[in-house]
């Protein structure tokens, strides 16, 4: 994938994911099955541009925290987004062969592992970061369960699965214009929102500032499902790593669907503007977190 | 479903689940998309021994808790299992289309909502246990970690996903007499045994105390799978509820076809019988959880 130049300046923090999810790939635990632990490493490890993993850590930073304390953190947001990815691809659902350039999950594995490989990734993000936060020996029990907390509400029927629902379920579509919106909330912006404020309250935030993160996320998550409406439209195949095309042609009531292209752009440079006022809230490095905004302007144009 | 004597000294238990998720089932929480509940309380009200509810409770009342500040853990567990049930039943998976007597969450549903309900059951276990758990505010923040802990890990790859591919993936077949054990303990065994330790956290167990209610659970987990992989061969369909003989017919690794029935029955019952022995270790009122193995011999004859 080719990445713009505001993405290569979060290349420490990308690389910093990727070396975690390469060490952890590397020692299966015994008790995983070796066929279960290939399907869900060949999919953790299959590249994409690692937004949420990478948004945990720059709000952590941004609140003064070690960033290696925030890892596992930061990986269960990575495996989360993976696992709902695994399941969107599937046959039943949108019946996808590629994601990010390469086959997807079940082409590889067949249907039945790449179902227990989500199932097993959804699962294992929280067993993961729970203890993987409790050795650091840095965090409160009520830290770890604020965090993992903000992760869980936004995996659930609140959050991605229910966005799913939304998203591709006939009988839960909407024929009003605050459809795309709940779409994006349930199905993008929830997660985006708790990796930002998961590392953020790992980093000690709260109150104002936690609140602050989570209009940032939250505006941010709702700007990138806008533009991913977008580029499914725009977007060529060997440029965003997907089958293009494949949220109109089944019919889903997107942003691009419902409003046009160009009030989508609109409302994507809305939402997009609004991060960043939440971000100026922020007393706080928050210079990377700004280059998200960049990131998108880049895949919208 | 018919139900032995001892189940019915349990009722009281099995009441307060029943009543407990009837009571969450008639309110749906606003951001859950209408469709997605009722696939998910479909499932969840769909009867059921509710045995990994009512171990909590027991386990949590033998360490002198409040019963009705466990129940959201017991219900955690219930949820868990649910979410197991349905995706087993995937036409990917075992292809089912009656389970506990009833059709099939896919059967009702289709597909795409019954993999995503049960994405949301397994997912939001462990939110509504957190939240429900914190609510009560008798709890430490790290007793409410333990718990929910001990049910995540009994989930995800080491639990029942690990579980499901051991027992359905003929490429993790091994060709040793470990497998069952291998199936049971994943599949089964784990979260039976943390259904029962999250309780007896709850209630405040640690050191010997909680190995012993871990070793209790693990042990009649273990018969538990014994039992039902004889059922599978000798039960009718009336009896059991789901379709009879798919595990044989599946060429599946059980306990019947590896040792025979005979072996399978002496199995099942040292495995009972280790299980009463870790009981004697508790000092607390138990007699609730010694029913268990009445029941299982019920099952089994």
């Amino acid at each position: 994938m080719k990445l713009g130049q505001p993405l290569k300046q979060l290349s420490e923090f990308r690389d910093m994911v990727e070396s975690a999810l390469a060490e952890l790939s590397g020692r299966r635990p015994g008790r995983i099955p070796q066929r279960l632990w290939d399907a869900m490493t060949y999919s953790l490890l299959a590249g994409g541009k690692r937004v949420r993993p990478v948004l945990c850590l720059l709000a952590g930073k941004a609140c003064g925290a070690f960033l290696p304390d925030i890892i596992p953190m930061a990986v269960a947001c990575e495996m989360v987004h993976t696992a709902s990815l695994i399941h969107d691809d599937l046959p039943s659902m949108d019946n996808d062969n590629l994601r990010r350039g390469k086959p997807t999950n079940h082409v590889v594995f067949g249907e039945p592992l790449a179902l227990l490989a989500g199932d097993a990734l959804f699962l294992w993000a929280f067993d993961f970061a729970r203890r993987g936060l409790e050795e650091r020996g840095v965090f409160s029990p009520q830290s770890i369960l604020d965090a993992v907390g903000e992760l869980l509400e936004a995996s659930g029927p609140f959050g991605i699965c229910g966005g799913q629902v939304l998203d591709s379920d006939p009988q839960s579509f909407s024929p009003t214009d605050d459809h795309p919106w709940n779409v994006a909330r349930a199905k993008t912006a929830v997660l985006i929102r708790s990796s930002v404020v998961s590392g953020a309250i790992l980093g000690g935030a709260s109150g104002r500032k936690r609140s602050a993160f989570f209009d940032f996320g939250y505006h941010l998550g709702t700007a990138f499902q806008i533009v991913d409406d977008i580029i499914d439209v725009t977007g060529d195949e060997s440029r965003i790593g997907k089958t293009p095309g494949k949220d109109s042609n089944q019919g889903k009531m997107t942003f691009v669907a419902v409003f046009g292209i160009e009030k989508a752009k609109q409302l994507a440079a809305i939402e997009t503007e609004r991060a960043l006022e939440a971000l100026a809230r922020i007393d706080g490095d928050t210079s990377e977190l700004k280059l998200f905004p960049e990131i998108l302007r880049e895949r919208s144009c």
